[in-house]
């Protein structure tokens, strides 16, 4: 028995209700990032939550037109399998080895605790994240890659210092934040040039 | 000077950007219910979140048709305010008394940080989800009044618990799921009906 609900509840209903309380498991997957607002790092829930703000207050800066519905529903989902996977920091080159495989494990374990159709849905829309080949997977990627930066900015370093990698090696994974948006690109390595100036990235 | 930024972003981009590391402080925001994946309280931010998988997953319930991007937009804003206003717990009616006009003082401070437009723009997000006038705003509600009933079944009592309230109380703070979705709110009394016959809620 899959279900921690009572007897009695429609049967499709009690299978969404038991998807919608498996994912209350995001909130415990803790990310590298220190938060700009309280002395802890930031977990995979609010992260999301906090690139869905900025896909609404920045998709004018999409170098492609983009469904920002859409583009929600992309940066909703695209953490939900590390609640099986785990987090993979972005400097983390080790972790990153077998990450693919663990989250298509993961992916296939969580999605089937939905009905086929919703499956089958949110699957998509991972899929469609993770392949970016769309101009609405391409701009949450680049949400997803820019969240960070100002983090490490509010931080005076963050895991630029934690990990200890230099302004290239930034500069090097964030440039895909380019395939999404020149402008925030380029607001990006203003960032990462500014902080190099200031010593929180060497 | 508001912004933490560095100079030279463009003028416009920069007061965005001021806006989305402000808004970080939403994750530092508790509520009073207790999270089913971790031995600490929700925060506003996973919270926003959380309400946001829901409308993927239960829009079908809606019993007037909505649009699911609004739906996403609306519970994404809708405890913006609470930056500055804190959390209002629904079962504490002393602290509900000022709780409109502290808010509305809050909403003014932070949208202001933001372009007029998309100033205009998310408070008339704010004012939707408030006035609950449109089926999406309904359907948000029920969202907002649905998911800590999962939580406190989880929790064995949560807030019920907290609070000490009874099961009456909980039915009637909570009909307001039956204005978005008969279905949804026929489960969540199926719940609050079975919590108190184990002792969840007296
Ligand atoms: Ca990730």
């Amino acid at each position: 028995e899959r279900s921690p609900l009572p007897d009695g509840l429609d049967a499709r209903l009690a299978e969404q209700l038991t998807f919608v309380i498996e994912i209350d498991r995001l909130k415990a997957i803790l990310r590298q990032s220190p938060l700009a607002a309280a002395p802890r790092r930031e977990n995979d829930a609010e992260h999301s939550w906090h690139l869905a703000m900025m896909v609404l207050v920045l998709a004018e800066y999409a170098d492609e037109p983009i469904d920002v519905g859409h583009t929600l529903r992309l940066v909703l989902v695209h953490d939900l399998v590390e609640i099986y996977a785990g987090d993979t920091p972005l400097y983390d080159t080790a972790a990153g080895v077998d990450q693919r495989e663990r989250e298509l494990a993961a992916a296939d374990q969580l999605f089937a605790l939905l009905p086929d159709d919703q499956a089958g849905h949110l699957r998509a829309l991972w899929d469609e994240f993770e392949e970016r080949r769309t101009p609405e997977a391409r701009f949450a990627k680049a949400m997803d890659r820019f969240q960070p930066i100002l983090l490490n900015w509010m931080a005076r370093g963050g895991t630029w210092k934690t990990f200890d990698v230099t302004a290239d090696d930034v500069r090097a994974r964030k440039a895909v934040i380019g395939d999404g948006s020149g402008a925030l690109w380029k607001a990006a390595r203003q960032l990462i040039d500014e902080g190099q100036r200031r010593g929180w990235v060497r």
